[in-house]
């Protein structure tokens, strides 16, 4: 990545790799659990949405206008245009439930921005909405929400130091719902009972002291990162826009609501607080970049020609380094830094052994594969 | 589509299908004919890049500030982010050439935006920039960059009306060049050379008024929208941020830069404008939202097994159309509207016959084919 200024970060090739492959972990995830149907939406957003809903005066607020002098702001999320948006499209029970989502990028005027891209000013966000006839059927979907989530960040390999966190529901819910992952690095503090996997934000510690689930007092007091949040909104916003639908009976009903968001930068770098050593970034797989990072050392043809045949052969994403005028040493180092999971040598040393070189880049012995069984190698350890 | 404000827009499902057509199409070629890296720079910019390049006055900017006051603007394009990023990586000539990409959002603060998607306000773009030790190379690569954008009108649907156009190279070339497609909602005017295929944009016609390519003067006036653009920026922004590299003798060298832009609302816009009738849409198949659409008639078992059967076992992208209360009036000309290549109709009728009824958007007969033979029948073809 980039820093372009505080807080506002550019995707170099490989870290946009990682962001494709969380975006294809969330978007299985939400077709197979939430049926939510994917859309885009804009990030000018007029003020006057915001001035009905009560959230123009927000601190974190981008402003800007038009040449005509009209405001606008910047989407720190998208409740102003989505609610507008799904009332000139449901009118009717029979519409109901409809759940829709986006990936998209979020703006938000942070005084600081000093975690890098844990705390972003412009970040790319998943935020999903969804609408629903009443409360019971919001709940039920909320529930399924919490399993899609837990899916998600388990398939990202922080599902084990990630605690669904009782956080502050509004005024208008008792509580809303974080996703928390314990680090160092974090900017939150929650209080965690070890048993339930569950947690409370220090925000709301004093009115919760125990665990919300088991009752227990024996909460340890983290600092962690918030990588998703889950809100039951209920009718705050189909309020403020008049979003109703005719029940069965014929009767004008305001529209439950709900919002669930993941931070996808804030998820990479959540996982590279985790899976690194002194030497770089160790992947997952289902994250990593590439699968395989290839490196050619020294440039004899036989070499190069195994290189290459392996590279343009292979149904696996590799990174091939074939650069001249860099030391083994440096490429050796630069994978590390890299943290793609296989790392594959081929030199004249390998090739007098028909043999690619190959280690993990999480363990530290190397075992030599045959040039023809590399093939068959990386297919069954990508499968396992 | 919908509209949040003149120019501003939020793309709906079937919509973003499309954008994720035109996307894959761009990507493809990309890979295959340019060779760049994609990579996904942010939205703010600091102004003082801008100040840099002398482009801090231009009047379709966006301009914000952090809390700080530090002032920023939305990006129109990237020349001010891309060139101070490569100043860090590159260095000699052996790191060039090099090519970078994007697909992201724009920002141009136009005074008005009346032509729907295609003048916006905040747009989807593909950015390429190219960056080479000299001018020969930079003109390969220009020349390149010509056949790349030729495939993708082509594959988009719009090759035929799709003109390469001259255009004001600015200060420090003699041409850019766009590629206009011919249309009565466009708000450009070219002067095109049916013989060569080839354009001069209004803007230059006092200095050019004869073909470029075969020096005819028969040119024909036509209104035209602006589908991509490509630009020699040569040294313009490497002289503003120090972008050079030494070259084999160890001098210092100015990098030369080529940009290539790609408006992807426009060119779905651009398509539509092309492609539809009275009764809506009649996507090209490469970039339609489905290939198929599905629609039941009735709620008889059988009828609602033979289409969930259908739907559950393609492998095409079928759209179901399984709503009650809407009668086959209005599913059909939600159908036509939408224009989706091929609709399929399964009622208590079509069954009897054992069959769905099939018929293509763009022609008037239907036909009838067997239950068991519509997969193959789909999969030719989609495949022709």
């Amino acid at each position: 990545m980039n820093k372009e200024m505080a807080g506002v970060y550019s995707f170099l090739p490989l870290g946009l790799r990682v962001i494709r492959k969380i975006e294809k972990i969330i978007r299985e995830e939400i077709n197979e659990t939430l049926s939510a149907q994917e859309i885009l939406m804009s990030a000018l957003h007029p003020l006057e949405n915001y001035e009905k809903t009560g959230r123009e005066k927000i601190d974190v607020l981008f402003y800007t206008e038009l040449v005509s002098k009209r405001k606008l702001v910047l989407g720190i999320s998208h409740e102003e245009i989505i609610v507008p948006l799904v009332k000139k499209h449901v009118s009717s029970y029979k519409d109901l439930p409809f759940y829709v989502y986006q990936i998209q990028n979020k703006f938000r005027n942070e005084l600081r921005a000093k975690s890098g891209i844990l705390r972003g000013r412009e970040f790319l966000m998943k935020d999903l909405y969804s609408f629903h006839t009443d409360e019971k059927d919001l709940n039920d979907y909320y529930e399924k929400s919490k399993e899609a989530y837990r899916n998600i960040f388990e398939k990202s390999g922080i599902g084990d130091k990630t605690y669904i966190t009782f956080a502050d529901g509004g005024t208008f819910s008792k509580y809303s719902h974080e996703f928390q992952m314990i680090t160092e690095a974090g900017e939150d503090l929650i209080y965690l009972c070890q048993s339930c996997k569950v947690a409370v934000n220090e925000e709301i510690i004093e009115e919760c002291p125990n665990c919300p689930q088991c009752g227990g007092d024996k909460l340890i007091k983290k600092k962690a990162v918030e990588v998703g949040n889950i809100f039951k909104l209920k009718d705050k916003f189909s309020n403020s826009f008049g979003l109703t639908f005719k029940n069965e009976k014929g009767e004008e009903k305001l529209i439950q609501m709900g919002c669930y968001g993941i931070g996808l930068g804030r998820l990479l770098g959540s996982v590279v607080e985790v899976y690194h050593d002194q030497k770089g970034i160790i992947w997952p797989s289902e994250l990593a970049p590439f699968f395989a990072h290839l490196i050619q050392i020294g440039d004899d043809p036989s070499v190069k020609k195994a290189c290459e045949k392996l590279y343009s052969e292979s149904e696996e994403e590799i990174l091939y380094d074939d650069r001249k005028d860099v030391s083994p040493g440096e490429k050796f180092a630069d994978a590390d830094l890299m943290g793609i999971p296989f790392r594959l040598v081929m030199s004249k040393k390998t090739l007098e052994k028909d043999s690619f070189e190959v280690k993990r880049r999480n363990e530290e012995k190397v075992e030599f594969v045959k040039i023809k069984e590399i093939n068959n190698f990386l297919k069954e350890k990508h499968a396992s």
